[in-house]
């Protein structure tokens, strides 16, 4: 596999800098104190090419032994960035991955097409929304998405914040939501958000999984990725979102959501929209949307989600900027019209529906 | 709570971007749209202060509801940093934690008093090495470990990046690494690295313990909290060493190793020294000790580990700047004496045991 990192120095240093991290993310020692010939030839990270970018900025790729990683994504991320990412000069913007790495995790199980097939949307955008605040008792949740589902929304996801905590326990919260949602009798999908150990996430699945639930969201970066990649295995039945939580700024999102989160299983991934509460570039998200969904070894493609304050008079320049094969995630912007939340949100989904690219 | 950030902006909208922050991670939408009274008073976030502490750079300071926390370490993350981390312009960079927060998780439960006992040394600073190239056979390793052993070293942990490969499976090399070291008959503790998900390491436990391993190594950050600290729960015999891989720059160290990871359970954290390969400040490492060991809410303490590039002749320096409630780690340089590796490691040994504060 070939890692490709960002790396800001001088031009005197670079190649010296370049070195010492093939050695960080492989052996970690001096190389010359190495007298295995397997190791010397086969495992110590090799500096591929250095080019200057911009100035003082460098692209630095190193050719890493896939040996090293096995089928754990969690080790993946230790040999691609681990150490590295202790320095603040260093950031992983890309990793070229052979396929015998990437089929193996298999990609989303479910994909762009199964999630618009679920909610009876062949072609257009997807739309979705979030429950919260947080502090909200299961009741007053179940009444944001009820009126959600009648405003015709496709998906709503937990807010990210909502755990298992006294106020809306994770059991309760699925049953009176999914109760909800089957008065309404709409497609709609609830996406509960999981959170606690691996043990903890399998019991939550269950429980929405009896109450009818298909689709759930969870964070890889605080979930360790193989834990993520591991309940992906498992619930094969079960759709997931990927909540960019904790993903800091160090690796590229084009990387970090569009590559590694879909090859371990997500079916579709959040990520803050340019011009919103975040700082992403067009250019990021548009990298990171294209990455989600272009072919790729075969994989399912990886609906992308651009959200994080994000508005309905949004939605056409939205469309036009990434098209149709996506997901409107519109939180607070909807929960603002109060009383008028069924007319707000139907008015969104109109909007999408009706959208006709200009 | 009170979580403290380290922001980069502007006197003008300096206070705008903390009430952005509070915001963000706590109810993640408009206040003025929120209608539910407990939610208004208990949840929202509050700037409590804020202050420059130097040209551009603002300490804000903002209180956050333990409720939205729980019991869930990863949960714990999500609310004190989680969004908030993909702003490249905000460090966390402390939290007071209230006991009843805290005391639960129940922090190391050996601690550097057990850690000196297992290995026969009540007053002295520990000694360690690293295990490394990965690439080399199990048997290799045990070669190196028994080498290690014969020079007296109290601890040696597997380097991060050995996790299940199959030049050295996990079970292979943990056998012949215990046998060796048992023919050497000290008291030296081999360390081995936990990998994969939270069932992989379960099992990894158990053969370490089934070999007479009472301490193994894991990566928190790759882990998910959440799952490390289950592992602590589950596994009380055995004593964990906490790896920094995955931590990035963003969280202040002496805040994530000193305070989180042994709060969770280290009872040894591994972190970067200053003048090493990473940077570090001297001042960095020196709070992050401090806090590892500090009193706090009856916690055991936890071991400070400072590697990462050090060698034989800083451990004077070392010492007179850390005193001896520390592990000393000194891997390649140690492996760089090659056939001398066992007079190497003896010296190592024999200057740590001698020292006498100048």
């Amino acid at each position: 596999m070939e890692a490709v990192y960002h790396v800001r120095g001088d031009a005197r240093s670079i190649e010296e800098r370049a070195r010492a991290i093939a050695i960080e993310q492989s052996v970690e020692m001096p190389v010359a104190a190495i007298d295995d010939e397997f190791v010397r030839a086969q495992i110590v990270g090799r500096v591929d090419t250095i080019a200057e970018k911009s100035d003082g900025l460098f692209e630095v790729r190193i050719r890493l032994a896939g040996e090293t990683v096995g089928q754990d994504p969690g080790q993946l991320i230790n040999m691609l960035f681990g150490n590295t990412s202790l320095h603040p000069d260093v950031a992983l913007h890309d990793v070229e991955l052979p396929g015998e790495l990437v089929v193996p995790f298999g990609g989303p199980r479910h994909g762009l097409q199964a999630l618009r097939q679920r909610v009876g949307a062949p072609r257009r955008a997807l739309t979705c929304s979030a429950l919260k605040p947080q502090g909200l008792p299961a009741a007053k949740l179940a009444e944001l998405a009820r009126r959600f589902a009648q405003g015709g929304i496709d998906y709503i996801k937990d807010d990210h914040g909502l755990a298992d905590q006294a106020y809306a326990p994770f059991a309760a919260r699925v049953e009176a939501i999914a109760a909800a949602l089957r008065e309404v009798g709409h497609a709609t999908r609830y996406v509960p958000s999981l959170s606690g150990d691996l043990d903890a996430m399998r019991t939550q699945i269950k429980r929405a999984r009896d109450a009818g639930i298909d689709t759930v969201m969870a964070a890889p970066m605080i979930a360790g990725l193989a834990n993520f990649h591991r309940l992906v295995r498992e619930h094969s039945d079960m759709a997931f979102f990927a909540h960019p939580t904790l993903a800091g700024t160090a690796i590229a999102p084009p990387l970090l959501f569009g590559k590694l989160f879909r090859m371990l299983g997500a079916d579709a991934v959040i990520f803050p929209n340019h011009g919103g509460r975040f700082g992403y570039s067009p250019e990021t998200c548009r990298r990171l949307a294209a990455t989600a969904l272009a072919d790729w070894h075969g994989l399912r493609a990886c609906v992308p989600v651009p959200a994080g304050g994000m508005s309905r008079d949004r939605v056409p320049e939205m469309l036009d900027f990434y098209g149709v094969d996506i997901m409107l995630l519109i939180g607070g912007a909807l929960l603002e019209a109060g009383a008028q939340l069924v007319e707000a949100t139907s008015t969104f989904v109109t909007e999408v529906q009706s959208y006709k690219h200009g």
